[in-house]
């Protein structure tokens, strides 16, 4: 990794526990000009408030980004991306709307980053590429940062700078330190955002493991010496608020995978396991038990092999000499002896585990010698995906572990409990579940009153809404400008609505184009109708319809020459209406139809 | 209903024990040719084998349709369609190809059906549209079926005979057996299909319930009897195969029903469910709470209405005088004295409750004094949907019960321990798992083998497989034609591959039409090039590019011209190479391009 100034270390960063500009705590309070305003309180200037907006992350799981205002100084929490919804037919991935981002550029002092998931720095490269802002994040985060903005090519010119939590950075007002939290990365962090106005802590994507694979714990103390000092405002991962209970520990998958390892099911046979290729945790106990049964390791799938290499370098996946080894070597090793990690647990058409299961795979053949994990579970909307590679694994003959067979999963989010300790230990004075659909959002509404939170404290908000926030109250400001923005290709933002809508009806109905020339002085035909149909019937067995079609066709034209109609739009809406209406009552189906008039 | 002669009273029916021709027994063994073979085997004329052949439901859950076959004798069982794959753009269904159906039409004697599930029903009326074959079903079955009949516009030409569960059917060589089971539809049935050659016990789908809401728990004394006298095959359910244990009964929903109606979440709320409209047994139990707490019953959704009504009509569904009211009246009931009974259980977009969801709802304006069940799982593939159903709900204000929250739900089918009392009562000689994807049919597979079936007698079909059955062996047959056959609109069957490549490719990038008009003799350029672009990119926000494709299309044309190129297909394809090519480096999209070059 290239390793940039760090800023953190240049600015008033104040360690360990930040009590400078930004800090305020109840044993402050009496300070404050809320509790005082019974005897000098006119006299003090009012604090401003601080405002949190949001674009992206309310509503939906992905695109997480949110933005914290103190006077003048503007910082960004996350920069993700979301993938694109069934109905966004072509559509790559969804990035937010960075128009607030452009408006009020000039008060941008940076961006921090709670984690290096696709979700919370995918949409990176697409705000950096545009603003030049000044990057904050841990070393694995920006170590997977500086890959992207490699591969977009602006690499050079961006400033990423690392921060190890416990430490802070200073941004003008705010302050932002670095809290460590669990997640099913390493190096993920919380923010606790101080300001004048008081110290708002966001989770990030957090989880409690007591005994986590690497790292520490959870900085739960931190989390607590917060509270005691008070807190204006908890911003908490809202993934899991609807499961009971206490989110298991990911030391518990290496319990699974050290039975499943000495099982009968891998005796003699090879172990494919597939799982998130940033989930490094998971990997290194892979690697760990494979070490212990004595296996090697091939890894396959583009994002597998760079989260190896990537973690690897960083020092954050520790391999032991000669146990890795390159996937075009397995054949010179026994079936019994080799781990492959592999990428493919979503069951992506084009992921590696899906292409050993169609037979594609280069160097993979999978087989009745196969003893198949699949480590993770379907997210929502890839249940079918997943489930057609397993069958598909399965009738090679695999002996495939899925679903909830074994313990080979866990989430990297806190369950109810967890996110209850957090509201416990922070006692905030308000509240706002983020990252979440309306149902996470909603549930963990709840648990924060169980938690005491007073109803009117606690905050549903929408991507769009800014609220201010100080001691005395809590106040929505008029909306920001967010919303979902479309990357198709190299292009962003330029397919809209109307080209959605046009592509879901070519892809259910296909396209009708019927072309004519036209003399423009006589409006006579001389040449056509010609008719192309795509995606509408196969037209070697529908020559007839198609024969009439044109037929009809060259009968409204003339109709509407003989009627000395010669403004082509309505000549178009009649052909669009007669050919339309005729073809529905044949088919029951209704192709776009595209007439092209050409003028001779 | 109308009631059609009952072909059962006129045939050979055998009653509740069929011994005759098709009857073979463990008792009748020793007369058997195999068990002969050592004394007058050689005399006797070997015993024709039968043929069971699968055009559907095997490594998919749909379109299930099973062809036995003895001597000169045809039975089909069931005939259902299957829903479209992601992948199949605008297919409305898919059913099973009938070509074999067609070859050996004159031989078909009758189709016998399980129950009215579409999987199972769905595809009768293409069947039954192009060859009139008797149909034989319980009352409720048949019900339903009239119904697709008469919306086909083929009712008054078919021939529907309904049959009781213990009744049989002669049809030539082969006697059909209805048989009593349990499932989420009243009266299912399975088959034992009697032939000189053997029986061959047809499950349908099944589960074992010991206590259903109506009709009689599942005969499994007959399957006993059956098995005592010797069971050639067993064709079995697999859908639940990988599930351990039992299934529920339907009654545990009952029991969560009452406590839901009584808690404070149904406290001065209306409360709305959602279901499957087949499930009879889940209405019944809805009503009878209702009655008990002393609220009316609406119904909202094409297929409950329809559902209500038939189930009403032949007595499958006891309502109580006054407590159904039109969903048109329930604004004259407070809403603490109502329940809705609704479609959208899948999230399907068009259904009631996703349209209350949305407020499109004519009738029913959902918000916080609503609390809503849904009672039922969201099928492999609408996990989304229906999230974000539950979603937009819950930002009305209501409070929803959905996914695993209370047992508001059982399966249909039975798990594990009730196919292995399955397999254990009917003993067979062999064993085909069917209704089940690649993991469903192979864990049913283990499932024989601990039951103590010979792995050699236990077979793993695919659609389009024939099997000859005998005592003395299995033998595979050449296969038969099988497959998808896709229906859009009216169009059965032609939409194949390529169309659906196309509409594939014009989803994902659009189409850009190119037209130019081209004199004959001289290959000049007289109009033209018109570029049309739809689904590709918004155009007014791309005038430049469209009009550099105009450029480069007519220099393209101006080559061909100057190379003396007068091949218009050879001019079409470099105009879509160099279109393609520009648009590609532009863009990174690679759009339908459609030159139409006219003559004039």
């Amino acid at each position: 990794m290239q390793n940039k100034t760090n800023k953190s270390q240049n600015l008033p960063a104040q360690g360990r526990k930040p009590r400078g500009a930004g800090t305020r705590g109840k044993t402050a309070a009496p300070k404050s000009p809320a509790k005082r305003k019974g005897q000098a309180a006119k006299k003090l200037p009012p604090v401003t408030p601080v405002k949190v907006g949001f674009l992206g992350g309310l509503n939906e799981i992905g695109k997480n980004m949110t933005v914290y205002e103190y006077e003048n100084d503007i910082v960004i929490v996350d920069c993700g991306l979301a993938f694109p919804d069934d109905d966004m037919l072509g559509i790559d991935l969804v990035i937010p709307d960075f128009t607030y981002i452009e408006k009020n550029a000039d008060r941008v002092r940076g961006i921090v980053l709670t984690h290096g998931h696709e979700d919370h720095i995918g949409a990176l490269p697409y705000l950096l590429s545009k603003f030049n802002i000044p990057v904050y994040g841990t070393r694995l985060t920006l170590g997977l940062v500086e890959g992207k903005l490699e591969e977009a090519g602006i690499l050079e010119k961006c400033k990423l700078n690392v921060v190890n939590a416990g430490q802070a950075v200073g941004f003008g007002g705010i302050t932002v330190e670095f809290i460590a939290v669990n997640h099913s990365i390493p190096d993920a962090v919380a923010f606790a955002i101080h300001t004048p106005a008081g110290v708002i802590i966001q989770t990030g994507d957090f989880k409690i493991d007591t005994n986590p694979i690497s790292g520490d714990m959870i900085d739960l103390g931190r989390f607590a010496e917060l509270g005691r000092q008070g807190v204006l405002c908890l911003l908490s991962d809202s993934t899991n608020a609807t499961r009971p209970g206490y989110t298991q520990s990911e030391r518990t998958v290496g319990e699974s995978f050290n039975l499943l390892f000495q099982s009968p099911s891998a005796q003699n046979k090879r172990i494919i396991i597939a799982t998130f290729a940033s989930n490094i945790h998971r990997i290194q106990q892979i690697i760990d038990y494979a070490c212990k049964y004595g296996r090697k390791v091939a890894v396959s799938g583009r994002s597998m092999i760079n989260a190896v290499a990537i973690s690897q370098e960083l020092g954050y996946l520790n391999v032991p000499e000669g146990i890795l080894i390159d996937i075009s070597e397995i054949r010179r090793h026994p079936k019994d002896k080799l781990v492959i990690i592999t990428t493919g647990s979503q069951g992506e058409p084009m992921s590696a585990l899906a292409r050993m299961a169609s037979s594609d795979h280069r160097q993979v053949d999978v087989g009745p010698d196969d003893f198949i994990i699949i480590s993770a579970t379907p997210i929502p909307g890839n249940e079918k995906t997943v489930s057609n590679v397993v069958n598909e694994l399965i009738s090679h003959g695999c002996d495939v572990v899925y679903e909830k067979m074994y313990d080979v999963h866990v989430s990297g989010h806190a369950c109810q409990e967890e996110l209850k300790i957090m509201l416990g230990l922070c006692k905030p004075r308000y509240f706002i579940p983020v990252h979440g659909e309306q149902k996470h959002l909603r549930r963990h509404m709840g648990l924060a009153r169980l938690m005491g939170i007073d109803a009117n404290n606690i905050v549903l908000a929408s991507i769009g809404d800014q609220y201010e926030l100080s001691e005395e109250k809590l106040k929505k400001c008029p909306p920001i400008p967010a919303g979902r923005v479309m990357v198709d290709g190299l292009g962003v933002g330029d397919v809209g609505s109307i080209v959605l809508r046009d592509r879901k009806h070519l892809g259910q109905d296909g396209i009708i184009v019927v072309v004519a020339a036209i003399e423009g002085d006589t409006g006579m035909l001389v040449s056509g109708p010609e008719i192309v149909s795509r995606g509408f019937v196969y037209v070697r067995e529908a020559e007839d319809m198609m024969e009439e079609s044109r037929c009809l066709v060259r009968s409204t034209i003339e109709k509407c020459q003989n009627g000395k109609l010669n403004d082509w739009s309505v000549i178009k809406n009649r052909v669009r209406d007669d050919l339309s209406k005729m073809l529905y009552e044949k088919t029951k189906r209704s192709p776009m139809i595209l007439p092209v008039i050409l003028e001779v």
